[in-house]
């Protein structure tokens, strides 16, 4: 059937064939949320037959709208609307939750109808915003963003961020739907079936909202056609709702979350049984095709040896020229432009800079939203604040999206402002993401190579910038492939390999100097691949100083020392290994002193390699 | 001088004095923010001297109100603050960001009179609804919280599901004030001096609203005895000021955001010079002195060996046991207590439990306000939502509070919920906390003894369980100290020692005795305590068996297997290391299928261990 223009009953009915598809996968899978599905199948009934315009069979139509489960638990739910949009069969649907099936716990893009994984709630709407956002100034298609939430997911702050942000972009182009069946996992939301206490809240932020009772067809279809006919701002359709609707054994009772129905059977024959509906969607927008790269290629700036120059510097300028070389390129900044520098890029690029305010969970959700409209995004912040978007980084790796995040402001190299400015976790937290790349250069010159290169690379991939100038050491036409490393020192009489990245590549040179003087050997190896990092290289250099000493300005768990030790985690004989890191918590001091007192500066790494070496001779 | 009776035109003095100082300290240390300071020189004169109760003498006085700085860039005016308390002088004033100083660029309780550090925005709202949440509901004393925010501040989620819940808690005891200086570090904010579009949103989550001109201290005088009044609901004091305000050269200008004023001394003159006023605060509140533990030995819950217990079953049970034997406890939950276990100290000490619902931000920032605070706070959710807080933990670790929180749901071996729900960085996130604890029980028995050491660990400990059963494997005699190992095999024929945590302990036993079938034998540790790791158990096993294979439901980078290779980063032989922990990203299966998948059951495990001894053999 074709239901745009069906009466409401028969909206009503695939309703009905939702909830009851809703209870088989569950039951199929022996675990599941069919409850939570169930209080929001009336909404996904009259979206699919009336209001969202999809090519199931062409997910990657450009005029596609977008259709986020933001409350990814209720996956039963979108995995009933598949079926019933054609695109899955009901041996598929039973599959729910199995071994190799598509159809997992939570929606993941395996799918391919699913932009974004969810399940890690208050994510939807963020990274919703990104595509509107996407959709509005880059795309420039019109098509729609629809996100369904939870209630309970609405106490979390990132869904104030982009509710805030919204509103300030005046994104009529979103639709939130709030599905308020007034019980969380463990009983009663905060606000319960009160619809005015949401509606209040999103109205002072500048939303369009509406309450309906969101198991009355006709009232939703009226609120998402009054949605998509709103102009200059979103529209918030608050819902109440049953959770567990339809099946008394369930419906609207506390400790029902999470599980199959307890008599599935008896369920479905009170929903009136199996049905078979199946609803064609509206037609995807008209979507001009979007044009290639811009042409003109990529010229990079050229740093000269010697010169003292901040990565960061280094960062926003190749950012800036990528810009003018690609199109697909857009940048996010979260009120700290003018310090990482991705200014550079604003004052070349207006139109594909975001402002997203210090928010820096809304900063990556719009990023991971662009990002999965077919742009190259760079979210750019202090890297110590990215850590507030540490969760939004996890899903963006389970969403399987290409970004690029950069922290500037790396370590106790800052100085005066502190430990809570410095980044000093961000390669634990960035080694961590899965299929991740984790970039950290000690020039400008390798800087502007890595950004450039960086816009290739598939995953996520972030890359550390150090605020203080550095001394460029690389000639213009050296090249940085990802996972390689770079010999700076070297010779047959090394006694060791001091393994440096970043800033402390330039510490552990002079340290080598220093130790010159003294007749002590010493390689040095600049590691700017962090992950993936140069194993072959590592290995050649412990074969033949059968010492590694790593240095870096972070903390010694999760950094550059873990992952020289990876470099050895095959079984092969191991070298002896030393690590200097960062311990304890800074104060203030200049950056020289910081560097010092962490132990981490010329005169430190000179002085380890003199111990290890005297050891190494004791104990060979 | 004692100013609470005084007239406006010495608050208006003291104002200036308060600038003049900030402006002092950022030309000192030639850095700093003394105009975002200047803003907030009229309100910090007003609360101090008329209506912040708080002995400087007795910082630790349980009667003291409580002042956050949110906007901790803006430490000069703090600081200044102190000097006219009485309570540091000039001479130290003028040590501001210098090394060794106390006077850090931003504020940290290594001051006595700092409860928290800030510096990361957004976090003084969220921290100070837990100190409000303390003074009502634990301490019982009317000691009032003072956070004093900037503007642009007020797009962090995090201040947002700090407003909700400290409307939700009606917490007349907390006071917001907002510096509206209209001007972020790069440009205008998103409101700029907009002061009613704060008040609607405040409102709408029903805050009681007062705005205001922030330089006028008659006005300030008014809202903050209006918001001390006020019953029922929280108050937030919205206050226009200029940033720089009262020297022209920077007032209300942009491109003035921390740095020193051009011209110091042309500013202090333009300010009517360097004055020396004293106030005396407000005496603190009376506040009775908090009684002991409760009396009642610790009777933690027993596990017979062999029964099948879950270790998040575990963890709520003796969570439970131990609020009995130790009133200082305290329990938050995010909307999940159900899954994590802690509603059984739900049921056990309704008075003792805060329900954060889902916002794990506040989860962790309410923890620590009550650490602070004195009170000894469990915090629990999801370990893969904990990533959520990462900024919060972080910070926590800067302001040297001491907390638990508790991750479940841990690894693959979840099961069927897949990817987004399963905690695999968590191990990577809290092992890069200076001065943490990572405890990571493989049975109820060790679970429930470290719930209770944990209670007196200084510092930020992190408790990892798993959802499904495990068996018993200690009796109940067993002891569990922190930076222990347990040998659960042990001979003189070990050709390898694999080194597990938590579940995978029980499927290194099970390859243990696949093995020995095999006639190959092997080591195994349970290492409960991740960090500290125990060096010389791992070093001893090293040296006897000269391989150790480590196994980790956990990824592969920053977990335990980092942990094992750092007990060997003091320069000494490595043995030969292989790990086994996730790679890539799972999908929806059994628990069981998952650790196959991953490679961490005990078929692998067997299978790693066979090719190590064999290559072994070949290159010994």
């Amino acid at each position: 059937m074709r239901v745009s223009t069906a009466q409401d009953e028969q909206l009503a009915e695939l309703g009905q064939q939702l909830r009851v598809d809703a209870i088989r996968a569950a039951d199929a899978a022996g675990s599941g949320h069919p409850t939570s599905s169930m209080s929001a199948a009336d909404i996904a009934a009259v979206l699919l037959a009336r209001h969202l315009h999809y090519d199931f069979d062409r997910p990657e139509h450009p005029g596609n709208d977008r259709f986020v489960l933001s409350k990814g638990h209720a996956s039963p739910l979108l995995y009933a609307l598949y079926r019933a949009a054609g695109a899955i069969d009901t041996a598929e649907l039973l599959t729910f939750r199995s071994r190799d099936s598509r159809l997992e716990g939570h929606p993941t893009p395996r799918l391919p109808w699913v932009d974004v994984a969810t399940g890690s709630l208050g994510q939807g709407l963020p990274v919703g915003v990104g595509m509107a956002l996407a959709g509005k100034h880059l795309d420039k298609v019109p098509y729609r963003v629809w996100v369904l939430s939870g209630d309970s997911e609405m106490a979390e702050g990132s869904v104030w961020e982009a509710v805030e942000h919204a509103a300030h972009e005046r994104l009529d182009n979103l639709t939130l739907i709030i599905d308020v069946n007034r019980l969380g996992q463990r009983g009663p939301t905060r606000h319960g079936r009160d619809l005015e206490a949401y509606a209040r809240r999103l109205e002072a932020f500048g939303w369009h909202t509406l309450r309906i009772d969101g198991h009355d067809t006709a009232a939703i279809d009226a609120a998402l056609t009054d949605a998509a006919a709103t102009t200059g701002r979103p529209t918030a359709v608050i819902a109440g709702t049953d959770k567990g609707h339809g099946v008394a054994a369930v419906e609207d009772k506390e400790g029902k979350h999470g599980k199959p129905l307890p008599d599935a059977e008896e369920a479905i024959r009170e929903l009136g049984g199996v049905r078979d509906a199946t609803v064609e969607a509206a037609p995807p927008h008209e979507a001009p095709r979007r044009t290639g790269r811009a042409g003109g290629g990529l010229e990079l700036p050229v740093y000269a040896e010697g010169d003292e120059v901040a990565t960061r510097d280094a960062y926003g300028e190749a950012l800036a020229a990528l810009g003018t070389a690609r199109d697909d390129v857009v940048v996010l900044d979260a009120e700290v432009g003018d310090s990482t520098r991705a200014d550079r890029f604003e004052k070349e690029h207006p139109e594909r800079y975001f402002q997203c305010y210090i928010a820096e969970q809304q900063l990556v959700a719009a990023a991971v939203g662009m990002a999965a409209r077919g742009w190259n995004p760079y979210a750019c912040t202090f890297a110590a604040f990215l850590t507030r978007a540490h969760d939004f980084v996890r899903m963006a790796a389970v969403s399987r999206v290409s970004l690029r995040l950069a922290g500037s402001h790396a370590g106790v190299s800052i100085g005066e402002d502190g430990p809570s400015q410095m980044g000093l976790e961000d390669l634990a937290m960035f080694r961590s993401v899965p299929g991740s790349t984790v970039l950290y250069p000690c020039d400008a010159q390798a800087t502007a190579r890595l950004v450039a290169a960086s816009a290739d690379v598939p995953g996520i991939v972030y890359l550390r910038t150090t605020r203080s100038g550095t001394p460029v050491i690389y000639g213009p036409g050296e090249e940085f492939p990802v996972g390689g490393a770079k010999v700076l020192r070297s010779s047959t009489r090394d006694r060791a390999c001091v393994v440096a990245a970043g800033i402390t590549v330039h510490e552990s040179l002079e340290a080598a100097r220093i130790l010159e003087r003294e007749g002590i050997s010493v390689r040095v190896v600049d590691a700017y691949s962090v992950k993936p990092v140069d194993t072959a290289m590592l290995q050649q250099a412990a074969d033949e100083t059968g010492c590694l000493i790593t240095v870096e300005d972070h903390r010694l768990e999760g950094g550059l020392g873990d992952a020289v030790a990876e470099a050895f985690a095959d079984g092969r004989p191991v070298p002896r290994l030393v690590r200097l890191g960062v311990r304890g918590v800074p104060g203030s001091a200049t950056g020289a002193e910081q560097l010092h007192a962490a132990g981490i500066d010329a005169e430190s790494v000179a002085a380890a390699v003199r111990l290890l070496v005297a050891e190494a001779m004791v104990s060979p």
